[in-house]
């Protein structure tokens, strides 16, 4: 791997540290300004306390920044896995990081390092990501849904992330898809969330008899992605519970094409995987229910500029590490025109 | 009624003509940029082909512009009822204005008059309208559901109307609210519009025994604001049809709360005259199903720069009028900045 790399004009490429503070473990990358991954550095991120899981992390930074020459300047992006108040760097909720919630994370990183830290969730990184260099290459505004224990929202608006008021948009899981449905973690009741993530898959297999013994197989954490084996063996309990998935998607996804009329949708996180078993009821559901999607339904004769399209995700997991490093590269670019 | 008036600095106001096309009315108003209405007109929009109706509206526009000495600049806003392509000024859908599918309004207009139109839904510009100087004056970034005959929906992002890629965004009426709901004519099913517009207030009345008698009285097309009447009377029945318009409206505003994070939303069209019977059930589902909402609720101590407002529209039916103007001005100050 060369660490000196220069770009197609020639000149040195600029290389940008990416963090991803998620609920499994804290990743660190170098990552260059054409999207190439040149390093990476991964740790469980349950391992200690916060101040230990960011003295780890903070080593990583330091010792990726100086092997990578075009990694000199002080901008680190960070996504973490909760709610962000993406001004302060303040963890205002962080289900999935037990004892980080109230934290101010980026006061946490600038006490341990001379850098400076730009910050957002790791749903709309997720999302960033993917419209650099994943499945949404190239477009300016993308929204994505990572299907994993929960459902996270992402939304790149103009190329950089649509935060809202408080830090708070795109929270697309908690949107109603069932008006008298399950009640959700969120303290709402028929969240997205409830029929289209990992954890809704689990709980639909469950209260499926003829599933129960196939499911003593399943190992601990995986059962999502057992239920998916199960479903391409044509085991036909386990495809309705995609189909489920999908549908509830569809009414999901319809109000977003309805509401935003954005040219991408990106679907990604572990459940994503298993697109082709869920993605047939997707369509019929958001075909049905969004006429903004029927008038701009990819087909013959219509522009690409004017078609929606909805895509699973290119990158299995790094897609927030990529948006991180991403966001460090937009945050460098536009101070320095402003400076 | 002066028609040449200074502004606070002395200088002579800007004068815009507005032009709002709707399925009952075509008007047109002079407005100074502080949002004074000098003079107004108003024709029905279905008394002729739409030739006529152009041709009568273009006669006032003109008489309008030569009556206000500050109007004499070249654009007009113009908002219309209907699916607008809003860069070619296409009309692609309309059903409130039979006969005008299809038509070029734009080009229509400027064949008959020296002037440049600026275009968009009326639903956009009711918003932009409330965001200027209505219910959510000053605000920049601004929601609008406009509860008539239909649901119309519209979205002021940063001071200027969110389109989307086709300028079909904000569609807010077709979001799904109950998923085995009824059949809407967007040709989906259990949309908002179906529970919270003044036709489905109507269809929910007739339906209901108890309130026959009542609405034999009812003037034809007014039966929604006769139901709202008798819920002022204490009529039970009545009561509750507003109540399911609210707990509708609640669903539809938590899903948006949960995925724009505005800090204003605005209800209004005939409708919203009912805001005290529907407000309850509204604010009820809204604080159960949106965590974002119940993180941002006004409330002692909380600044209002971090509060989510959810308010009745100042205009009774003008907002739609005061924001075509709007964007004139606006219009116009962007191109002056540029040229």
């Amino acid at each position: 791997m060369s660490r000196n790399r220069t770009n197609a004009k020639g000149s040195a490429r600029a290389v940008a540290i990416g963090v991803d503070l998620g609920g499994t473990s804290v990743r660190v990358a170098a990552i260059d300004d054409e999207g190439a991954l040149l390093e990476r550095f991964a740790a469980p991120s349950r391992a200690g306390t916060p101040d230990e899981v960011l003295d780890v992390a903070c080593r990583a930074i330091d010792e990726l920044a100086k092997l990578h020459s075009g990694a000199t300047r002080p901008l680190v992006g960070v996504g973490v896995a909760g709610i962000l108040d993406a001004s302060s760097g303040v963890l205002v909720e962080a289900p999935s990081l037990p004892g980080w919630s109230g934290l101010d994370v980026r006061a946490a990183l600038e006490h341990r390092l001379e850098k400076r830290f730009v910050m957002d969730n790791d749903a709309n990184l997720g999302a960033l990501g993917e419209a650099w260099c994943g499945a949404a290459r190239g477009a300016d505004n993308v929204c994505m849904l990572t299907l994993g224990t929960g459902i996270g929202g992402g939304w790149i608006h103009e190329g950089r992330p649509f935060r809202g008021m408080t830090g708070m948009a795109a929270e697309f899981g908690h949107m109603t898809v069932q008006r008298e449905g399950l009640p959700c973690r969120c303290g709402g009741r028929g969240c997205l969330e409830q029929y289209a993530s990992a954890s809704a898959v689990e709980r639909m297999a469950r209260a499926t008899p003829a599933l129960t013994e196939a499911l003593a197989d399943a190992p601990s954490g995986g059962v999502a992605r057992h239920v998916h084996t199960l479903a391409l063996r044509g085991i036909s309990e386990a495809r309705r519970i995609f189909e489920e998935v999908g549908a509830a998607l569809g009414v999901g996804l319809a109000a977003l094409v309805n509401a935003l009329n954005l040219p991408i949708y990106v679907v990604g996180g572990g459940l994503s995987a298993a697109w082709e078993m869920f993605a047939p009821a997707l369509f019929r559901e958001l075909r049905e229910r969004s006429f903004v999607y029927r008038a701009t339904e990819p087909r013959e004769g219509l522009a690409l500029a004017r078609t929606t399209r909805i895509v699973p995700a290119s990158f299995p997991a790094d897609a927030g590490l990529f948006g991180a490093a991403r966001l460090a590269l937009l945050e460098a670019e536009s101070r320095q025109a402003h400076a």
